[in-house]
């Protein structure tokens, strides 16, 4: 089927979309289908079978014509009880994504978005979007933090939302723990985001600091270390104040009951998420040894399940491991990362794969 | 478990949080639990069992650790062969609240919504928090769009938002075409949205007046005929063009593989809707005959799934239905709705309690 009439061929009068958004370029992503996707940071297991059909059977027990809970309260309260935190402090979102959107919305819109460059371009591309001024300071040379610069930054503008990503991405870096509280510390008044969706591979946690703060806010995922990409599902840790007001911004009724069903049986069975992440920290430590010698590529140090490869050409780099059957992410465009694509760390089989192509590069 | 460390008791500094966002009240909607549950305009009847049995053997065959579509592609072209529609002007969200968002992030902030009075709520909610000046005109006094006075509003703002909601939400009333168009036609260069959570029970279709204009776009829904309220699905029909500026703002990966799923088998035997809209549609009839001499409530017409009952004390009416097991929602306090209740078309039997209920009040 086709549609009946094409729309008319005359320049439309679009004059009610805003400009900024006119000016906004798509988000870049073009999924590539070749053996090893090694190019969205992924959790390379599936979901365990048995829970898998343990969910299923819990979703055909429940009504799908019925709204689910206003806020997901049910499945909020599960995580505050596996967080240990508040559950008036907790709100969840299908996807992290839509929580950072949120976030801008809180803070953002018409004050100052305050981050680090590079950067996820998530939080710049919804800047710009909704109108917030965006103030990003360059990391230092090491990947480190710019402490002084993001303070001289919350002095100099009037607050809005910073964001602190820990580990980084795309880096993997994470700083050392005083310099996140000194900075997180200056930030009174602003929104402070501490974005963990990679904290099971480093091992860090910042619900301590961020505890301490009404103001601060922790932002992790089922899409990483919980292998749930594909349910959508993020969630905010932070005060009760805090969440009250971005609950307003949460659309009504926005888990399903299927999601719902599913994270219930993961948050019951949690026992596979710490094991598959050792793993990962495991062969990020083979490959980076694997590679040491490399005459032409770099790997970078990293705490998350992915890392940096330092290329002379990133092109031709990418191209290769293309043709090896392998697909990573570019990010040699942004600044302080010439030559560099990044990789997600794969079963071991893949990282094999990985590491025979680069060794097959010259 | 019970937070390590509560928040320090001080008054938070909380500067960061836009003041639009402090001064609106949440969301008001508090579940209640009784046998007859008429109050979200929800589809009586689940989505067939067997339908849903075939979701989850196809959920279970696909990996739930990989991300879905970008801007779930397969799902949209599916959508777009059902709707007869170029698959580059279908957009998919979470549930529509959320497109509504995007819609107010796409023309609204710092420009115009432009809706009438009473409306739904979810309109003015975003354009308030987002920052966009919104315009409301009250509806006549029979429900009908007030055309002269939004051509009036049109001319007199900059262009952002227009909502049309056919039928409308909470009155059931569907305009005439004639008026319809007029409106629309006088709306140029404002994203004009034709909201039709509805249609299926008034039999109207908007998608010819929406292909004439690459500026028009039709918000639908499947939470209502379709009964999958609690799969979160709510898509746009658009042109191609809005539809590449929309998507920008649309979180990436938003729709998950368990909703997918849900949905395609829906597509796929969609013979059911049909079915359903007719049952509303008779007992609709049924219900406004059988409470016609009513000596003190009013069924007011509607083409929706849901009516308006006017009664001379809202609070009472309210009350004795919910000492009859049935829970509704009051509308009394919006412009022009004095004394309504706003009941959904439920199954058969919960018609039959709320005839009775009703017969019962003196």
């Amino acid at each position: 089927m086709t549609p009946q009439t094409p729309f008319p061929a005359r320049v439309p009068d679009l004059s009610g979309v805003r400009g900024a958004v006119r000016e906004v370029p798509a988000y870049p992503f073009t999924p590539i289908d070749v053996p090893h996707k090694l190019d969205q940071n992924e959790n390379p297991y599936d979901f365990p079978a048995d829970l898998k059909r343990l969910a299923t059977e819990r979703m055909l027990a429940r009504p799908w014509n019925r709204y689910p809970d206003l806020h997901a309260e049910t499945l909020a309260a599960r995580i505050a009880a596996f967080e240990d935190w508040d559950p008036a402090g907790v709100v969840l979102t299908p996807g992290s994504n839509l929580l950072i959107k949120l976030l801008t919305e809180l803070g953002g819109i018409g004050q100052t978005v305050l981050t680090v460059s590079p950067t996820f371009s998530v939080y710049t591309l919804e800047a710009q979007m909704l109108g917030a001024n965006l103030v990003q300071v360059p990391l230092n040379p090491d990947f480190s933090l710019p402490v002084e610069g993001l303070k001289a930054a919350l002095r100099d503008n009037p607050p809005g939302v910073l964001y602190v990503t820990q580990p980084h991405a795309p880096t993997g870096f994470v700083d050392a723990q005083a310099a996140v509280r000194e900075l997180v510390e200056a930030a009174d008044g602003w929104v402070v985001v501490l974005d963990e969706a990679y904290y099971q591979y480093s091992g860090t946690d910042s619900r301590p600091l961020v505890r301490e703060g009404a103001n601060r806010l922790s932002l992790r995922t089922f899409s990483k270390a919980w292998g749930l990409a594909g349910i959508r599902l993020g969630y905010a840790l932070t005060s009760p104040t805090l969440a009250e007001h971005l609950r307003k911004l949460v659309p009504a009724f926005n888990i399903g009951v299927l999601a719902e069903a599913a994270l219930e049986v993961a948050l019951e069975n949690p026992g596979y998420v710490q094991e598959r992440a050792q793993e990962v920290r495991r062969e990020r430590g083979r490959i980076q040894a694997a590679l040491q010698d490399h005459p032409l590529w770099q790997v970078l140090p990293s705490q998350a399940n992915f890392y940096l490869l330092r290329t002379p050409d990133a092109e031709a780099a990418y191209r290769h491991l293309l043709d090896h059957g392998i697909v990573v992410r570019r990010q040699d465009r942004l600044p302080g990362l010439t030559g560099c694509l990044r990789v997600a760390v794969g079963t071991p089989a893949e990282n094999d794969a990985l590491i025979a192509a680069a060794r097959a590069f010259r």
